[in-house]
């Protein structure tokens, strides 16, 4: 029951030494451990793009892998710390929305962490060093939790059902703008085909109009915008071999209308 | 023949989760690896400086490493994925020039992957994960590839030979601006070895004008240019305790002339 | 008397290989450890931003773990090169303060790399390659280096005595701006609790003065400032929930007051 990997995503950037100290800290309590770094550049505080990035990557991982996830706005107030069982990971982190992705697609189990059952001192500015890379390493040792966690019903999520706006219409948002300046749409292919009213996916945005999804960019001639699915299933607006926000002018947040 | 270690280097940043699905993917297949970082923050799209950064990484690697170079803006059209096997290294990636540092250096065997051989989905903007980490897998895994692949006899490069523009001058350019602001020029010392009309090669760059190579950067004063070979052997401009790129206003492809 | 860890903190950002040549170097030479990211992105030259980061990072690593610092604008000078002993870890690199918490912190034996025993080629503008990788492999694998070295009575450092300006009062500095925007100022608790004016620290910094060190950032309103202890123990000023440095426009130098 032992795990070999654990995996950490966070906004902490490494140039101040935070992401340092948690993997100290993993490798001493767990030296058999390797530590495979995600992300440390999630814009902080962006619950939202953590969670996005944190659902591009997990289920790629070996069984048992452990996901130390902190992007963590509210470090050191009452919000839960919890640990979430899947059938295939386990992940750590505080209950903020950034495993919003993961309860979507999976059965799982959760649990809160008990701050005061940790018995050391803990930094409250710092749980990704104190109490999340701490739990990680005691899980990926095999150590049972039951002294340390409650069973939590339900974890927080930023995720709302899509709104209707039309018989043949529905709002969308920009979720994510991507590296390459991909816009990323809050509609999953697993999604848009339980939906009636929507044959064949077409998008508005500002003056942009596209109908139907490409295969892939080269579909479409250089310069020129598309609709595809991204590599996790959910829709998106491209530009071939350019930056389909800045040509856009586009943010986050802007609402996209899907039509059918 | 299994590997122990498989290196990345790619355009993605890491905030979207596509390095992670990578590294997932891949520890998933070998679960035996180790995953070294070379970098991530490669200029989205930009060939020439993944072939660079490669350059100066690989050959100090252990024998068997294998490569996984991902800086790929003609994923999903037909441009060709390949695996290039040297005496000490394997790299994986697209046939789109990032090996040609590594071709023009060593003797080397390439292969062309057979696409529609691999029996999986392969989404068509990610052969990262899809492709290139899969193959990367299965070859740290030692498995053989004779039924996924085709000889290829020539990879693509974008290194061209030098232009003499008079008896004792050549065209160089500025091929890269590294992290310190460092002018590296298309110029390798054992190349420069070779030119007869250059004995002791000197630059001009705008009203630059630097003669003879210097050790290194104390040879000079704070606040002076100096010409030497950068840790891989290319010419370079360089400003003691300061940023030549910044001083000079200068921008990769510009023209600097070289006289013996 | 083997490591299995080396944890690698430099300035030189990733794009360029400069880290990839290291991590090859090192894994070339000891193929048995685990190369471990603190950090690349320290601001280029900036000695007293690595020496904090290192600061955050070192004490919650395994013992025998070895730490390789290279932040170095000395490089090619005749500035030592070191290797650092304390009792749990072991540190290399440039003698040019970025040690200076270590030292403050730990008793510690220094030596001085003979760089002309090294009996190999050094690139004079790399020693973070072909210096200290290399000393690093070597001690990771358990060789003695005592032909290798010299002892070393002191050590660069850049920490001073604080300035005391009035009978309670103290003049401090902003020391570190961190990737939340909280200012990291040079006092740390342990050092407070033995100035005798100071029995309840306050800080007065442009028109701002808090009094009194709270927990965590959420014991003030959002939006508010606070007085803290960060995690490592310094003293910092932090908005809840914003950038503290965005709106006290503060920078690294900044004098601030202490009073009691």
């Amino acid at each position: 029951m032992r795990s070999s990997f654990v995996a950490l995503l966070t906004d902490f950037g490494t140039e101040d030494g935070y992401v340092g100290a948690m993997k100290g800290r993993l490798l001493d309590l767990a030296p058999h451990i390797h530590v495979v770094d995600i992300s440390h550049e999630i814009e902080p505080y962006n619950i939202r793009q953590a969670a996005f990035c944190l659902n591009n990557s997990y289920k790629h991982f070996p069984e048992k892998t452990i996901f130390v996830v902190v992007v963590d706005p509210g470090v050191g107030t009452p919000r839960k710390g919890v640990i979430v069982e899947t059938s295939q990971h386990i992940f750590i982190g505080p209950d903020n929305g950034v495993f919003s992705f993961v309860c979507r697609s999976e059965g799982y189990r959760a649990f809160e962490i008990k701050m005061d059952s940790l018995g050391e001192d803990i930094a409250p500015t710092f749980h990704g060093r104190d109490v999340f890379s701490r739990v990680a390493a005691w899980l990926a040792n095999g150590r049972r939790m039951t002294n340390n966690v409650n069973p939590l019903s339900q974890l927080s999520t930023f995720l709302k059902p899509m709104q209707q706006i039309s018989d043949r219409e529905y709002r969308l948002e920009i979720f994510h703008v991507d590296h390459f300046g991909n816009l990323i749409l809050n509609l999953h292919q697993d999604d848009c085909l339980k939906l009636e009213a929507i044959a064949d996916p077409g998008i508005r945005y500002k003056k942009l109009e596209l109908k139907g999804v490409r295969q892939t960019f080269g579909d479409v001639d250089e310069g020129a915008f598309l609709l595809t699915w991204d590599s996790s299933g959910f829709l998106q607006v491209a530009l071939n071999k350019g930056r389909a926000a800045k040509k856009l002018d586009a943010v986050v947040g802007d609402a996209v209308t899907l039509f059918g």
